[in-house]
């Protein structure tokens, strides 16, 4: 990690670290933004900023920086026990995602169905695998250029239940963007342990429903949140005894309604996420230029959800003020809703291909018709799609709600 | 600053600094940024970001802490000599603004005219300066809680040819939000004068106009030029003779279309603007509860533009699925374009008092009229204001064009 000392005096005291991930702070404000936010299980806190790690051999580029853009979501979830007190059972990734059971043929793709109450870990976890390839496919990676890795048991960390690498297929091997790891409830636990403040929740729901619960079903479930309690405690170097009477505690604990919410973290590299777009939207093409001849011609194809320009408006020609004071009104009706480039110097067929080496989906060239010259087309404009050149004619006054919803 | 050390091995090399404002990056990365998005004069870079300055005596809670967001942008314009040069003259505030010469009556308060080619730099710092306040009053902080105060002669830093601070009225005094000042071209002659690479840009309108100048005027303006690059290098501590050769050298490339942009760099903090907007908007007044009897409330009132929801939706009564349904149909339809806070939880009144102590300027709330009850008003919801607690009815497929207006 990277160290400095925070004060006037460089002692043991002031040390302070640059963090090195963006998780510690949604972990160690879990209480606070439960309570001020009227929040209940399952609920998500998700934050994106630097992450700093002081690394002896940075190389791969944007793959081991020392500095770099990380976000990540922590998704609460109640633990399974909880969930059987109150629904009965819980529901695995298989049933939750309407996959036939086991022994039928190839697991069905069932896109993602909407939450329920009854959903233990596996299928939360499943949930957030889909909804992050969901997000990659929604910014224009296609679902074939990324590969959704199931970590092997002897692969996961001590208190992982599953994890899945998302990795993306770079022009140069394949990488990953992201991991989505079932932590169980290790990480509210060791702030709690650490911190000597608690971490856990009350749920009203699970409380009322276990006392409607038989004895049986109590022993039962008790038990196995007592096992999974001990489990942590002894990795975590708890003593023997101790780590008995604290597990018996918080079996207790659930039977009033207590436990310490799990955790589903998807968490994601940003820069390489770039670099993915960027890979993935760069092409090199043929089109004809200005007088009909072909000529291979760079484009960045990016979605027009992550394109930095959103559409480009045009004057077919900077030396005819009518054509400019309608292509900056153009620019200015536009302006306030997405970004726009203004661009006039140039012959309109180069000015088209440093839109298209821009990743710019949409360019608007204002001309002659716009003016009126054709009285039928007047206050319309061309409009020219970047991936393969066509144009078509749309009314100014259309163009906003036309274009909000591609960029949205 | 915060000193901390990049790689294994502490030593004098390895040395770095958290950067202690987020200017720097801009200046060290201009002309990347000019060349790149093929910028001319005048043009700005904006940034926003962490800053991190190692206070001995961090106090006054958030007015000197060690971490803070800043938020700054840098102007660049060209040098008077060189609008001169192109335009004749350059225009200096009273005239770019419509101010009476002096001798007449109070100053007009003229709004903010557009930028114009002939604009001197005290036109561009005084455009800003009516910026930055308008921004203010934009997001809800009214005029008269507003300081503007012109630094006199002797209070101005050495490079600084004028700083004019906004202050706000905090409940506990009157404290800067962001000062704005006119630079110069110090910035970028530091910059250059320390990395060794050229930081001036070529301007062909200034080599053609200057073409056509008759030769009076030439001396004229490269004499001014001179002295002010010769005063600006003894200042920095040249040596009398280099600092007269490199101002001769600059002068003479100002003739040929070459300088060093001036900047104007309004630099704000955002951490005590948000305590500002607070201050702004808690309010105590006295409103009817569920049964007409004044009570006291809270109430914070941000600009719509500010509040952190933008919009609540509210069934009449949790118990009624079929309100429940319309009320998350309405949610679903406006989630998509702003922030959107559903509550199902006690009565009525009780939600629109937690709305306003959250800040959100509108309450929607689904009854049964939405549903049919009266059919004039189907598919109609209440609006509910947080500032006076007025209601008017709206349709529901008029909501989002209603609200959108009123937050952008």
């Amino acid at each position: 990690m990277f160290q400095t000392y925070v004060g006037p005096v460089q002692d043991a005291s002031a040390i302070a670290y640059l963090r090195p991930e963006t998780a510690q702070a949604i972990f160690a404000q879990f209480k606070n933004v439960l309570e001020t936010s009227r929040q209940k299980m399952p609920f998500g806190v998700a934050q994106v900023g630097k992450a700093f790690r002081n690394e002896v051999t940075p190389r791969n580029y944007t793959f081991r920086s020392r500095e770099f853009e990380q976000m990540e979501l922590e998704f609460f979830i109640k633990p399974d026990e909880a969930v059987e007190a109150i629904c009965g059972r819980a529901a695995m990734a298989d049933e939750a995602f309407g996959i036939p059971p086991s022994g039928g043929s190839e697991p069905a793709k069932a896109g993602t169905p909407n939450p329920q109450p009854n959903w233990g870990w596996e299928a939360w976890h499943k949930y957030w695998v889909e909804q992050r390839i969901a997000f990659y496919e929604g910014i224009g990676l296609p679902r074939n250029t990324l590969v959704e890795y199931w970590q092997k048991p002897e692969e996961l960390a001590h208190y992982a239940r599953a994890t899945v690498d998302i990795l993306f297929k770079f022009p140069f091997g394949t990488q990953e963007l992201e991991g989505i790891a079932a932590r169980s409830d290790f990480d509210l636990s060791q702030h709690e342990r650490c911190s000597g403040k608690p971490m856990g929740v009350f749920d009203e729901e699970l409380r009322a429903a276990w006392g409607k619960l038989d004895e049986a079903r109590k022993v039962e479930l008790s038990k196995r949140y007592y096992e999974a309690r001990l489990k942590y405690l002894t990795k975590t170097g708890v003593a023997p005894e101790s780590a008995e009477k604290e597990a018996r505690e918080d079996a207790e604990g659930l039977g009033k309604g207590q436990y310490i919410p799990h955790v589903i973290e998807p968490s994601a590299g940003v820069d390489r996420l770039i670099l993915a777009l960027i890979c993935n939207a760069y092409h090199e093409d043929q089109m004809p230029d200005e007088k009909g001849k072909m000529e291979t011609r760079v484009v960045l194809k990016f979605h027009p959800r992550v394109a930095p320009i959103k559409v480009a408006v045009l004057p077919l020609l900077k030396n005819k003020p009518e054509l400019v004071k309608k292509a900056l009104e153009v620019r200015d009706r536009l302006r306030p809703h997405l970004n726009v480039y203004y661009d006039d110097a140039g012959a309109i067929g180069r000015r088209y291909r440093r839109q298209d080496e821009a990743g710019t989906p949409f360019c608007v060239t204002i001309d002659f018709d716009t003016l009126g010259e054709k009285p039928e087309l007047k206050d319309t404009v061309t409009m020219r799609y970047r991936d393969d050149g066509k144009q078509e004619r749309l009314a100014i006054g259309e163009l906003l709600d036309w274009l909000l919803p591609k960029i949205h």
